[in-house]
């Protein structure tokens, strides 16, 4: 029984002191007993959430809460990347101003990962910083995007560009939410978790080829265990770096060109995807540059293919992809910070990549789909 | 030659670490070697500053800061309160994306509050935040606002509704900057430096009546000694409660109303004008309270008149101020705190001022004017 509860949470430390808990759940029942203890009957609660989520789990997350906390309001935006912008916080600020949120009082992100990085961006600058819980209901949220404090929006189509650290006061998955999403979302959520895998952990990528079929019929053990073991990878990283001074920079591998293309593409790929597409490339770098065998990026890009993540593009420019990296977060004193992989399980900083090894390579990916792969 | 090295620098810690140093200089010669010390050379900078500030000063910062960086630049908007909002700063995440800034580059924030708040909240959003240097130049800005981290904007006329606390690298204080100040900006700032003495320190509020003379001709050893005297009394305050969790909240003094009549008068009150009437109102409600005596009031406003700050108005309704109270920063479970004095020279939290109270205290101040006393 102990070690059942030990198994239905996880606690991440900041500065060696307990920070915020995971849990990680089959239902929404435990919502009142975990908002109970952040003293949800003493503050005010607004949910936000996009209308896409809110229409499956608004009614319930809202009843739950209400049985706790006699304050709860909620806010609804519409879903799509296009909408995680200033725009939309400005709105939900003024909806907190006109409700009379104060500093004591608690956002909750319900939903994927535009939800969570702007009601935590909301979170980190109403009132200069009011906490927030995350519930994240996708894969990509549930793996990647609630852990880790860092929140933020999209600016004049560059992603994340205004942003800020700002840690949740908890996370609550409830594993059940992967059951509803649409193939396309369920395995944009694949690209962060295989992503996982390759940076930090070989057993762990060899495990998610192996239980290939299980993860694709969304398996409730399987995604239990899954979805733990990433929380995990995650933690520990961000754990020893919180604010991206060094190792956690690792967790942006496929991030640097993934930006770029997911920009480019206006958003009509979904992140995951992008970030899939963008570590394939930089794969290639890698085995360019002698880090990677031949072999080991064929598994990458045949995986890829396996979960149906991208491994290849076709309406882009390569010059274009190199040019928005340039604007990219990545970038420091002029010099980008690329991830490669030194062996899968095994990413390290490499600051020798240049626009000709990534042009080189972009074009590499663009020429395949002319050979009549798809993506 | 220590001492007086000593005597122009102070550290200012965060959790008993030194988190970043204030100069006291006659001039802007040291401003090359002090941004030396923060790698300069390796940086991009951005000075930004109001259109009035930088006719008198940008020139001369931009060359010194250019004599150690080869990459300075410049932004500048127009000057007054009703420029600190998200529109200016998203146009300045604009000019830092097209000059390519990124995480290791620096904001400079040269001029008054408006501008440090604003300066230190884009460094705060911008790419998840970057550092910034404050150069203060009015007197409020010097005593006041470049300590303690806190940044943020006005938002649809509510004051610092949006922010962030976010620490600076440095700040330069040059005191001759108060020479080019307006009586009034000059005035305003002595609001914020009487509220230092009224809530911490007996001996300098007398000090600053005793010297009224000095100070108003702006006798540069009086500025000298006020303004790093002020900045000890905030530095001690911040140090111990960094996120206003407890103390900080004495520096508050005079703002709950404050703020509702700087929000009410559009702005045309100075800041510091509004905290010294808002603390005038404050201290009124300590007196009723039995915490200040009759005669201890009158002096309060006897000093705010002789430094030319308001102790009464006119064209508000004593409603409209209660109600705008409703919705500031110092609501916490629908409680507001209110700062009073328990004499002069000690400031306590206070958690039982009702309506009634507020309405009546205000109301009294707004007879003062009708008996035709002056503001």
């Amino acid at each position: 029984m102990e070690n059942e509860r030990l198994h239905s949470e996880m606690n991440v430390t900041k500065d060696g002191v307990l920070a915020y808990r995971i849990y990680f759940e089959q239902s929404f029942e435990q919502l009142p007993k975990r908002f109970l203890e952040l003293e949800a009957d003493r503050r005010k609660i607004c949910i936000v959430s996009d209308r896409c989520v809110a229409s499956l789990y608004l009614q319930e997350v809202e009843t739950k809460l209400k049985s706790v906390c006699k304050n709860v309001v909620s806010y609804t935006f519409p879903a799509g990347e296009e909408h995680k912008n200033l725009k939309t916080v400005k709105d939900l600020y003024r909806f907190l101003i006109e409700e009379k949120f104060d500093r004591k009082d608690l956002l909750v992100a319900l939903g994927g990962g535009v939800t969570g990085d702007l009601t935590g961006f909301a979170a980190a600058t109403y009132l200069r910083g009011i906490d927030f819980v995350q519930v994240p209901t996708t894969l990509l949220a549930q793996v990647d995007s609630s852990i880790g404090g860092k929140t933020g929006v999209d600016f004049d189509c560059y992603k994340n560009m205004v942003g800020a650290f700002h840690q949740p006061k908890m996370v609550y998955i409830n594993i059940q939410t992967l059951t509803t999403l649409s193939e396309e979302q369920f395995f944009c959520g694949m690209g962060e978790v295989l992503k996982h895998g390759l940076i930090k952990d070989k057993a762990y990528y060899e495990w998610t080829i192996q239980h290939r079929d299980e993860i694709c019929k969304r398996e409730e053990n399987f995604l239990t265990e899954m979805v733990r073991k990433s929380c995990d990878i995650k933690r520990m990283v961000v754990e020893k770096d919180p604010l991206e001074k060094g190792e956690r920079a690792l967790l942006n591998f496929g991030h640097t060109l993934g930006h770029s293309i997911e920009k480019l593409m206006n958003f009509q790929w979904l992140h995951g995807q992008c970030v899939a597409l963008g570590y394939g490339i930089a794969s290639w770098i890698s085995m360019k540059k002698g880090f990677l065998n031949q072999k080991e990026l064929q598994k990458i890009l045949e995986t890829n293919k396996e979960f149906h993540l991208p491994v290849s593009f076709s309406e882009l420019k390569p010059e274009d992809i190199l040019a928005a990296t340039k604007v990219d977060k990545k970038m420091e004193h002029g010099t980008l910070k690329f991830i490669l992989l030194n062996g899968i399980g095994n990413a390290l900083i490499d600051r020798t990549v240049t626009d000709e090894d990534i042009l080189d390579a972009v074009r590499h990916f663009e020429t395949t789909i002319r050979n009549g792969e798809n993506r």
